[in-house]
């Protein structure tokens, strides 16, 4: 008899879905295509000789401890890197309050697994990053979107009302992906006092925050809250997603919480590449290289910017990212993103249409556009395309 | 107001134990341990050298692919290069049927999360493997130990009659952690043919298997039914823990549910490290190193077994293990391993109590020993102490 796999599969499982983003891409022509679907850096901001130069120091110095098993919560040397990076930066952390993760979705999915019960109730934007809605709803996890932050203190008390008080409020303060908006520090004030006023935690999820390429600072939301705050970051978006590296930094009972919590996940992370990223910020190369991929990706925004002027139809509306990798496009009601996508990758232009980051079902007609990854030819070329199918959809 | 944890953890996090294993070594002087604690391979064995050249080709030739993010599924390259080689050892397998973990243990973690519910019950051995304890407890899984392979034919219908069908067995048929046992050609029959007339399935944990030092190897679980076994790898005792690589090679149905749940987890595993462990099999560099670090190995254990024989006072029993890197001690009952274990630790010798290994309470006269991590003359020497204390407590 063959195994009937669907009577074992847990609640966690039937409630998976798969990411459309990747499977947008899968089984497409990649040389050939205009991708402004994937999250991806470009390439060139890859500091590759610099990484030859450390992978063999590395090796050469320290072989026999970079290749075995490390500590949880990360590299030592890699946790004061990181501490030290945020305190020049304003935000002050101590290595203890940071926990290395597989990733920021790691960091992501461990705080769903240590918060969310099944049916559990939490609050994020509309739109909001899929990947986490994932995790989300892998634990079984009910969120609720608010499109504007001044609906946020009316949602959490319609939840406590109706018994479903939210464990945590996610948000992407900097440049959310998908929709390119940055959190106003009146915004971001608020958002800690309506969390200490009802009790709440907060997920900073914050990878694109050194991406800035115009405009000030804004304080993040751990700086205002430490206790309240958990802050993620990654190294993803900035040195190389290859490496799968990510960080937690939060108080000292969620720390140990999420520790536990990855031992029985993976361990650790890969011990060689955090010693490859520490030894890099430690280098001060970090930085140096920023202000390359800053300097590439701002010309990118410029010109997508510029090409979404020069060639969208009346009625089609995008915002105007001050950072990170996207912009976000809302087309007339009625237009459907999905249906467009099919014309377009007909002739070979893939996006993510918005509604994959709507958990209430909506945002049919908005997408989501990438502008780090393709070099500015294609930028250019494709915006010409989406823009001349979405006027055949317009007539 | 300080925000109240606890109020905010799920049952999940409830559930969690922390490794007592990574608490016995944490705060110690590691430079004087003599530690037949943890389950490390000797550094000695890592190929530093080869791994030079491997992560500069990389680099110079694949620099833009292999700092990207790649496919959750796992380089195509390795999945192929290890299906190969498990195809050489005459057990047929598709690349498409392996799945790239970050670690063996995230393997455990995965098929945890897409079988368990809260209270779901399966099988293991007496004693088991801490980490995967760790796992099914996190998802409420309720673990039924067995101590004989003869008892599981009426444990599962014990289980059944009860209203608690396991959902899957968790073997580690080849040199078990902790006990050093491997099953029979038998037994593993047995336990399939069991597995098909209930339908169970087999997670199958095999990361010691090309560790043999001695007798023929006995056709792995998977090679008994594809269907039903759910075949976990490493890289860990083999090549570098520090990659932290593992796989499952499984039918296409959990592949996929396998697959969705490493997206949410943590997208896939390392890029870079995965592209190295490619080509280190590619160059053949694998078996020609395992060769070396068996012959080291092996004579490590034969050390190990001849102290226990030479210093052990009557009343010890010990397992001799084919491979691995453990054997497993029996002392008199009454006998608790956590008390010598505080004697040792004051004369800098560690080890595990066999306890944390049984989930049923049990185990306390019994301890692991490593024999792979330390050298000859620490092997000899911690065998006089922990003999020697043994002796103490048993007057």
């Amino acid at each position: 008899m063959k195994s009937d796999l669907n009577s074992k599969l847990s609640l966690n499982a039937l409630n998976m879905r798969r990411s459309p983003a990747r499977n947008i891409l899968a089984g497409l022509n990649q040389k050939e295509l205009i991708s402004f679907a994937g999250g991806y850096p470009n390439p060139d901001t890859f500091p590759v000789e610099d990484l030859k130069i450390i992978t063999e120091e590395v090796l050469n110095e320290n072989g026999a401890k970079v290749l075995q098993y490390g500590p949880t919560e990360g590299d030592p040397a890699l946790r004061e890197a990181i501490a030290a990076r945020y305190s020049s930066k304003g935000i002050a952390t101590e290595a203890s309050n940071i926990v290395i993760t597989t990733s920021s979705q790691q960091a992501i999915d461990l705080c769903s697994k240590i918060f969310l019960n099944r049916d559990d109730s939490l609050i994020c934007s509309l739109p909001t990053y899929f990947g986490a809605l994932q995790s989300f709803w892998f634990y079984g996890g009910v969120p609720t979107g608010i499109a504007s932050e001044s609906d946020l203190e009316t949602t959490v008390i319609d939840l406590i009302k109706k018994g479903q008080k939210p464990k945590f409020i996610y948000t992407v303060p900097d440049f959310q992906n998908p929709s390119g908006i940055t959190l106003s520090l009146e915004d971001r004030k608020r958002m800690v006092q309506i969390a200490r006023e009802y009790d709440l935690l907060i997920i900073e999820d914050s990878p694109y925050r050194d991406l800035r390429y115009e405009g000030k600072e804004i304080p993040a939301l751990i700086s205002l809250d430490r206790d309240r705050v958990i802050h993620l970051g990654t190294f993803s978006k900035t040195l190389a997603p290859g490496f799968r590296l990510g960080w937690v930094i939060a108080n000292n009972e969620v720390v140990n919480r999420i520790v536990v919590a990855k031992q029985s996940a993976d361990l650790s992370a890969s011990v060689f590449d955090q010693a490859i990223a520490a030894r890099y910020l430690e280098k001060g190369l970090f930085d140096r290289n920023m202000e390359k991929t800053i300097y590439q990706y701002r010309m990118k925004r410029d010109l997508m910017i510029g090409c979404f002027s020069r060639y969208m139809p009346e009625g089609v509306k995008w915002t105007t990212p001050e950072g990170g990798l996207f912009l976000f496009v809302t087309m007339p009601d009625g237009m459907l993103a999905s249906e467009i996508l099919k014309e377009t990758l007909k002739l070979n232009l893939a996006f993510v249409p918005g509604e994959i980051f709507y958990c209430n079902g909506g945002g049919q007609n908005t997408m989501r556009i990438n502008f780090s990854y393709m070099d500015l030819n294609r930028i250019e070329r494709g915006v010409e395309i989406l823009s001349s199918v979405i006027k055949s959809f317009l007539k």
